[in-house]
């Protein structure tokens, strides 16, 4: 039977489907009665739901981050939609397909990776290709990597995101480095794969997208170094010789100064051509991609203006007429 | 008869009367009946309105923008007065006095414009005399420029603010000027009356203040300089002389340059005497203009302090005794 | 009888006490029946009341600011505890004990005073021997200097903070001052007893913590150097000398510049030994002493982080295991 | 004859050659004889000259800008060539091949311009491709767009640098569109035509590049709209179709935001994809066209390390082994 | 006899006259002999001097900070004047008018104090005329009030400069106020009397512009207060009543917030309308002041262009023609 | 025989002695004639040295980086000494001191070293124990540790300065734990050691202190990390168990963070109580020393104020009387 997901509620609709409970209360109403309040959620979505007359009994038999299968019917309360629940049961994860409770990419994933797997078998400096190799061989580090968000809200937030951003990123570099002849291809391809490697380690993507322990207190771009350094050294095996110590440098420094400057993370400033061409590649891809999305994904056709953007400090112009409505930054004002 | 304004409403009123609609939403309440959720304002505020038991075909009955009679009673509810309607009905704008529905100056506007034209009649230099001829011969701008705000929610946020903000500077330019002589008087009063004239463009205040799609992209400073290119074209038939190119250079200067640094989006800093003072007195006014009117408007009689304002990121001081309250700003302490 | 302070209660408990009141309103349901909603604290936190069909005549009784005595029952609303309320009465501030009303140090305040005391007495340089106790011998500053906050907010903001704060740091300049020769322990010791002594004055802290309008307008740095005028004038009476002028100058501009930047308030940067290590000491007891707090009082004991910080910008590290949860700041993110 | 360039002198050179002189000095030595202190200059470098025994008549014989014949010998002097005179003569700029004293491109400029013209008309929007006929059909400013340098100073600072500029980011919006369905492939292409366009009236770049007053007062940004308001009028003879009035904004849009922020003096922020794929298009070819070309003409061999650039505030590495010499970045310590 | 000031200097001039040494060096030249190398100073510039075989006992003859009765002969070298001295002789500061040897107002400084005692005896307020009158009794402080300048640098640094700033800003004060009558005159004029008070003691200006060591360690804001609170225990002995607190509040605070954000130095942001007043209209005075001098005093006059402005980071447009030339800021490039 | 140190030297004096040579140059006078030009240099600093007549084989017959026996007179030239060289001759570093030539601490190393181990061994943590344990018995890390300056330029910018740091800081973290008993006594300590590590290999000091090209690229924060990495995975070989996780990720965590904030380098902020703890002491320890040794080694005894220091942007007051001079900061002014 075909899933029924939370995008695609409307009010009056009754169902019968399982959810992942992200937030749970035991409430009292004016007289004093129980009830339950509880966030539910799959990859499209989240919804609050109440269950009437619920006991504290019902209310421990499930936890935060478990697998509720709930009936009831959805009501539009307060300009939002919610369900109201006759009745819940708690199911175990063995029985419910993850790929539904978290977003992943559009795109097929297994050509993704075949695209990522072609760039990399491509490079013609045998030693980077060997250390490519050192990572394709390992396949839990593979499994992952195909797998890891390219970050918890901002851009490429959804499974496969990280694998999406970087094979653009290598379509990207691709297309540009031979317009700059000087720019030594290889490297920066290199650069594009390794950049955001720490971040298979520094998010957490089983149930919700957050950072690891490792990950907010040490951060991608130092794991990231760390992960080199661990595959590096299994190269000579394959190639017979040393790694060049200076391009084992560069390659650090590629993955150090990629965010282009200190205030953004970077404890060192792009200072080869490879680092600041990926920092600028790595910026257009991330931003063009948020634009892009932000417009095709804003519901009010009403208006000419998307949403207000936080992390951007801006609403983006969609266009097809009218005026842009009063709720614009006041910033914009002497 | 009178009109009952938002301002005016207490607990317990019955209220027959004209509102722009600006919110409108169908709901459910706990038993599942419909409901209606609207913000209805006029030139004096805003109110929330509930009506009971109504359908979607009452719904769709009107759009966000109409303006509804509307029958009813005011309510007190959570701290805030709201309406429960028994009836409502939509009007055109045609039988509506749309004066009632946007904040306006309180100053007599034909006054002000007055004053203008006799400010600019004085310009000894005829170049700068005819260009300003050239502005209050286009009736059409002359109607907008007494009629646009000088902003959407800053300061001077009302019909006629951005003529009053210009006369109020005008005045003071031509108490200033003598005072350094080697200013250039003409140019300076012509670059108080240029220098937000997009402005009439920039902003939507037909209805509702806002910012036009032409306002939001391209911004005020740049369709002054088109406005001003336009003008300008016609000034050679009323002087018989082709209008001087450095003067032409020093106005779009004064347009360009008048917030005063790049952050507050003027791409040129002030580089002539002109350009520097008009930054000054801009300023001067818009801020004095709002510490006043904060003070002035400020509803809580028991502090010394006014409401925290964001965009000054500064409570006021009001005086007349009393403690500062608690809820100053953190950022105060070490 | 043991008091029933606000942290204790929990869903279901009766209550009959006396609390603050911070906040008062009177609301009418949709019903129009009129109730009283109100906002009742003690030294351990603040909980909302409700008191159903009361009246005007009730609410005209007593003020924001007043004690009451209530009677009535906790109850869980919308995932937090509210209290129904049967009956208030207004009760006089002479009946109650203020200390449960204002949080305090958890140290003895007459101990914490006799170390100030020793420290202050220990001072080798006559001068500045004699100035400590022209503030010591004044017992009206000595009640209001072991009574203050050090803030209303963000650190040691609890009655005997300021008291607490300098002598933690006066214990840590004199273990530190012998790891540095040159540098006047003196006249580091005194920078710390007079860096914040103006905060007496620019804090209120009788039933709630604010800001005086002193405090608000001219801040503890103008007026702490107003408090050391006064009392320098003294000093000669003890010592039968002028006091020394460089001497002077140099404990002025530790308190002027104790902020170490003129962002962060201090009209002039640290220029002298001692003013440098008062600032960088000041600001590693500040900080550890929120980093500790925050993570003893964090109650979420499911979470490694704690919640975050908005002062700090940051939520801290508690540590024992788990995952960091999404809620991370995007800012993370490349 | 082949030209005599200063980048090719040697110390022990007799020269006979003409040179832009860009400064001239009377001085007298320690002896009270009088002597001449030029600027000597081509498109290769600048060269200090002296002229021992001349008189004031001489002196006077020509001006800073002008051309001279001179004759004389290098010499090593304080680590750097001068020239010894022993004549000079002013020669009249008809007499000389202007592009030997300014730097230009090392591309074909006619291969550059067919280029341009080539991705022009391939535009599919008919409107947009007439707007680029009516530029490429005033040939007043396709010289000048030809000849225009992209900056002064930082980046593709020669002649036809402008075209060199526009001509690689058109490839790379040509390559990079695609990877982007979404994006509006014409637009972008316009767009990185336009963003530049502006600085043929803001540099002057006929014997030294240099701001005009325009230039320095309005900036490249507000002429490129004015520029694009001249052609745009044009447009409809073509097309017999009033030119689209939302096209029309998101060019001028295209314009005004391509400096990505307010800071960098961008009057808007970008806010549509277009915007910001050119902003960050533009960075790349600037910043990747600087790393390379600072690397490649950096001319220490024995260092790793390029000098330091003003602009970037750091060095480069150019790699190839060896340690980083001491002058580094101080603020690189903790 | 008419003094030979520095400023009226030409090549071949034999000079005889007192000056001020603001520095000293005995040097060998390449032989091995000893000359001495001074700088020279009087109100109108500075001019480096040379003494050919001085010994080390005419050396120890005089101090920098001496006045020196020189003679000698001007001569061009290195492109700028220069003295070569046949003989010098230390003079006594009693026998030279020290206003010959530093820069000072144009203005008569008679005049501008008349000015400043007009103004304030036209104070409407009791307690802030009184409170004039104690600063205008104190002779001591009117002499420094009337010499000092009113910086060591960026604006009116002139002996003088100071009272002309301050009746200036009166001048402003007095005409500005009428057009927002809820501005408090008297107290807006009494702050700008007070706002730079604290410069009599920053500043040293015997010989030579400085800060003194009260004015780097605590500076004018602080001092200022400071001077304040010593008048105002002086008045109620004029007006028979204690001093208003509410008052005296709002007149520290208007010189505490004046420089207009903490990063300029003021430890509190503008709360008053007073204070706001004053901040802008003090920044108006300053900033047109330099505008204009800096025009006005531009020697090249073959430049539309003034010298580049390190405090203002900018050139100013003086006009006339020509293009801009070459230096100009590369922060203008994108 | 007693070495003759360059900050020794004196005008006259005859001077036969080894430097290291940083500069050399061959450069023609007026007359054509050749001449090397040399910076000469030892631990107390740097002369410049000509020799008249040299030639083109003498010049090649070292390099920069040398050690050069010379034989030549002292002599003052523009206010500077030089040295005029009547012989040079290369020798081997072998036959050197190297100590002579590089500035080192005051302190015994080894006594230094001695408190390090101390303050180590006493861990009370086995794992930690185990870690310092590691680091110590590596005797190559142990010699570049005891050897490294702190930095190149600005605080402990001398040999044995890293140590000299970490043991002053471990002295202090020993006296100011105690004050906050829930701050991990252990971990700080083990912090305070690992902060910097990284330093030995990011910085280069055999001839001249500068940074590695991995110390450049990387920085010492990322190498700090990966010397941990290498180190603890010989842990469980001393302690029979595996290295904590999270004891790991804290040690990191320390490191990463010490700058406080991304703008100096740290790619994550200070999240625990042990890393808060330790920047600011860090940054205690770092600018007391700067300004104790600014003090003590200012050269001229006539002012009350410091040299400007560029990398704090400010002078330091040294007292003792006067006023300070006039070549403060413009920045004061207002």
């Amino acid at each position: 039977m075909v899933r029924r997901y939370v995008r695609q509620m409307a009010d009056g609709d009754v169902v019968e489907e399982v959810y992942l409970t992200t937030d749970k209360q035991l409430r009292a109403n004016r007289n004093g009665n129980l009830y339950l309040q509880l966030e539910l959620r799959d990859r499209t979505g989240a919804i609050s739901a109440r269950m009437w007359n619920a006991g504290e009994h019902l209310f421990k038999s499930f936890d935060a981050g478990d697998f509720l299968f709930v009936k009831g019917k959805v009501q539009l309360f307060q300009g939002a939609l919610q369900m109201i629940l006759n009745s819940l049961e708690r199911v175990g994860a063995e029985g419910v397909d993850l790929a539904d409770f978290l977003p992943h990419t559009e795109q097929d994933v297994s050509k993704l990776y075949e695209r990522l797997r072609t760039h990399m078998m491509r490079l013609a400096n045998p030693h980077l290709r060997a250390l490519a190799e050192c990572f394709l061989m390992d396949a839990d580090f593979v499994r992952a990597f195909c797998r890891a968000p390219a970050g918890v809200r901002v851009h490429h937030a959804y499974l496969g995101g990280l694998l999406e951003h970087v094979v653009t990123l290598m379509d990207l570099a691709d297309r540009v480095a031979p317009l700059y002849p000087d720019l030594d291809r290889d490297l920066l391809l290199m650069g594009v794969f390794l950049h955001d490697v720490g971040k298979v380690r520094e998010l957490g993507y089983d149930r919700a997208f957050s950072y690891t322990d490792e990950g907010q207190l040490i951060g991608h771009v130092v794991i990231g170094v760390e992960m080199l350094n661990e595959k590096v050294r299994q190269v000579p095996d394959l190639t017979g010789e040393p790694f060049p110590v200076e391009i084992l440098l560069r390659l650090k420094h590629l993955i150090v100064s990629h965010h282009g400057t200190l205030e953004h993370g970077s404890p060192k400033l792009p200072m080869t051509p490879e680092a600041i061409a990926l920092h600028h590649l790595d910026n257009l891809d991330a931003k063009v991609h948020i634009f892009l999305r932000d417009i095709r994904e804003d519901g009010n056709k009403s208006s000419a203006w998307t949403q207000f953007n936080q992390a951007l400090q801006r609403r983006l112009f969609k266009g097809g007429g009218g005026e842009a409505d009063g709720s614009l930054l006041a910033g914009d004002e002497a």
